[in-house]
């Protein structure tokens, strides 16, 4: 057996159509389109091309669109349930529990065929937004809103938690996030779920162990970091000092650094513009100033002390845009969920079509 | 990068000092004990000794038994919801809607310090075998039964799903089933499970992958497979006919091959014994015969078609088992895992302990 690669960083572990990075160039595509281009398409479109290998012609897209809108209702006794199971204050984990219990209430759920599997999936795809707005809603005490078919999947989204209609902008940013944050190739929760469906275990178990490895600080969980580190820094003119004792205490710093990404992740990129434009339009640069100087702080506090710069990736300038959109605190993992679903939907049936089962070894010490 | 080695076989993910396999020599050992010796302890005593690294003195093992039994009892907001949650047939599922529920019940859920985490690991061990036998009684609309203290955890988990006290044989074979399926190095839940601790995320999202990567039928799931083709199979006569028959038609037969053992299972050998002895003691042998006939059928097919035999692997004669002990196959894989879950804990702190995120790449084609 060979030396252990900590983290398994560098191992390729298998073969994949999904998507592609570039670490050292910065490139990220989904099937072969650049991340940039997808950003400016609908969720729907680029959920469709991930899930099916290639993107909808408009028909299809209708078809497509048609379908995860009819999927997007729960039913009542869903509703009791996360009226009784209303304990906790971290979303994901009611989310985690809705999910489980939809599987128990699927009527396909004995039936472990591709063709099951395939619905459970669009199902769920078109369902998490609807079940954490209504998670949020019964937490409060109050009804839940109905899905809007008028709506965007992003728009929706927000139009749920709100009981409004957003505005454009506002629309632009939650459907982009949703579509940036959709697929990563071999991250934590997709790796960790393709080793659940090499089992041949069923979708809904499969996107359960996503959500779970999601949460972690040092993966999904960091966009809520970063939410709380701006609330924490306050004022841009505190980001310097805020750096310098993270820093010195050996604190991770979150938001930044990533394991295949070297000179900046693309989608940061894009999201800082976004950003951006949601601070104008509000006329609010607050959080865009901090997360700017936090990143400049960053960058160059790192390069003194070790030699190299760090830069934010993708959970950064996300955090900034969910302070804009008003995502509450306690939501911002699940948000990041509701993106990714449909790269873990296409994870797993690439692993069911080719499938081998994921056991390595471990090293006696 | 390097070539992609297709289900991770042979690659060496990490190191652990909590078993040890040899492949060719069929040895097992949880920290450096060998599994023939560890069967014949209690199932405290080894779940004592893969969390804590070494087996407990006698004190040690009265406070951590007498912690375990305190720890058993399950409250009565979780008995309302499994009342309510009550869909579906197959018990893990509802099982990870329980841990998950259990998870949010949970006053130390928000902290995710490594003393909260052993503490929720430690409530996880003990009141596992209390939910399930809970979950069984509400889905057929009668009240569970409080654990009975003077009970072991294997002997007191057939007297919650009975309401009568388990014979000696059957209390023997119920904890040599826990303690033998308790851990088995980098086996698919397991590595998935560190994947979910390496983000940093709590101890019961890790064991929830854990246990929605058991549930896949070429991992835990093979032990209910196993029970459906004791009954298809039916009498010993019928075992060569059934084994060629799937041979030819390419068709997996549940219980039989293994990634890392190539010359037999050690833990089938003994599980094999303890099905002799229950089918014994019972005056039944349909169940040990028909596996046995099956056992003898595989090996030689399997040998004439591909030139090497075919071994039982640990979910075999564990299945038996569970036939002599009337477990319903509805439960079957979560009863697995009871037992895994000490191995899982152990694993997950093994990873807080020494952490990097657990990240590789894919080939992309
Ligand atoms: C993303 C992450 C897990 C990558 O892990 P990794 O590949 O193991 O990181 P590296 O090995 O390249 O880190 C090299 C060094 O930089 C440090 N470092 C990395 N990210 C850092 C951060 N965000 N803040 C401070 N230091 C950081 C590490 O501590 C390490 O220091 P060491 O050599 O003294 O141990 C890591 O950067 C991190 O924890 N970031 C913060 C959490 C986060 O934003 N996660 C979301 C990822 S999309
Ligand atoms: C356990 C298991 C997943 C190991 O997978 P693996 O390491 O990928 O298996 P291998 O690569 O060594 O298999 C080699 C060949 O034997 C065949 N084989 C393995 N187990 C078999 C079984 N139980 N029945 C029939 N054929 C089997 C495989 O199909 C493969 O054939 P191929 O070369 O024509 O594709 C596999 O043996 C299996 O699926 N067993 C049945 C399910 C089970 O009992 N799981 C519980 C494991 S504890």
């Amino acid at each position: 057996m060979q030396e252990t690669k900590k983290g398994l960083e560098g191992i390729v572990a298998l073969d994949t159509s999904i998507s592609f990075i570039d670490g050292m160039q910065g490139i990220l595509k989904y099937r072969g389109l650049a991340i940039e281009q997808l950003a400016e398409m609908s969720y729907d479109s680029v959920s469709y091309l991930l899930v099916n290998g290639m993107l909808p012609n408009d028909q299809e897209l209708a078809a497509y669109s048609f379908r995860l809108k009819t999927e997007r209702r729960i039913n009542g006794e869903m509703i009791d349930i996360m009226r009784v199971c209303n304990y906790g204050t971290e979303a994901l984990d009611s989310l985690r529990t809705a999910i489980s219990c939809t599987a128990q209430m699927d009527h396909e759920n004995d039936n472990n065929s591709l063709e099951a599997n395939k619905n459970k999936a669009i199902r769920l795809i078109a369902k998490l937004p609807t079940m954490l707005a209504a998670l949020y809603r019964c937490k409060k005490g109050e009804t839940p809103y109905l899905p809007d078919d008028n709506l965007s999947h992003g728009a929706n989204f927000l139009y749920m938690l709100r009981g409004e209609a957003p505005s454009a902008i506002e629309a632009e940013a939650m459907e982009k996030d949703f579509i940036i944050s959709a697929e990563h190739e071999l991250n934590p929760s997709t790796f960790a779920l393709r080793i659940t469906a090499s089992t041949l275990a069923d979708v809904y178990s499969a996107i359960i162990t996503g959500l779970c490895t999601l949460k972690g600080p040092l993966h999904g969980g960091a966009r809520k970091g970063v939410m709380e580190m701006l609330d924490e820094v306050g004022n841009p003119e505190n980001a310097n000092a805020y750096v310098l004792h993270k820093l010195a205490s050996k604190q991770k710093i979150m938001g930044f650094g990533h394991r295949v990404y070297r000179t900046g992740d693309p989608r940061s990129r894009i999201f800082k513009e976004m950003a951006r434009r949601l601070a104008d339009e509000k006329g609010d640069p607050t959080w865009y100033e901090i997360a700017e100087s936090l990143e400049h702080a960053m960058y160059r506090e790192f390069l003194e002390m070790r030699g190299r710069p760090m830069y934010p990736n993708v959970d950064f300038y996300s955090g900034v845009i969910y302070k804009y959109l008003d995502i509450p605190l306690e939501l911002a993992t699940s948000v990041f969920a509701i993106g990714r679903v449909s790269g873990w939907t296409a994870h797993c049936f690439e692993q069911y079509m080719d499938n081998r089962v994921i056991r390595p070894r471990a090293h006696y010490v």
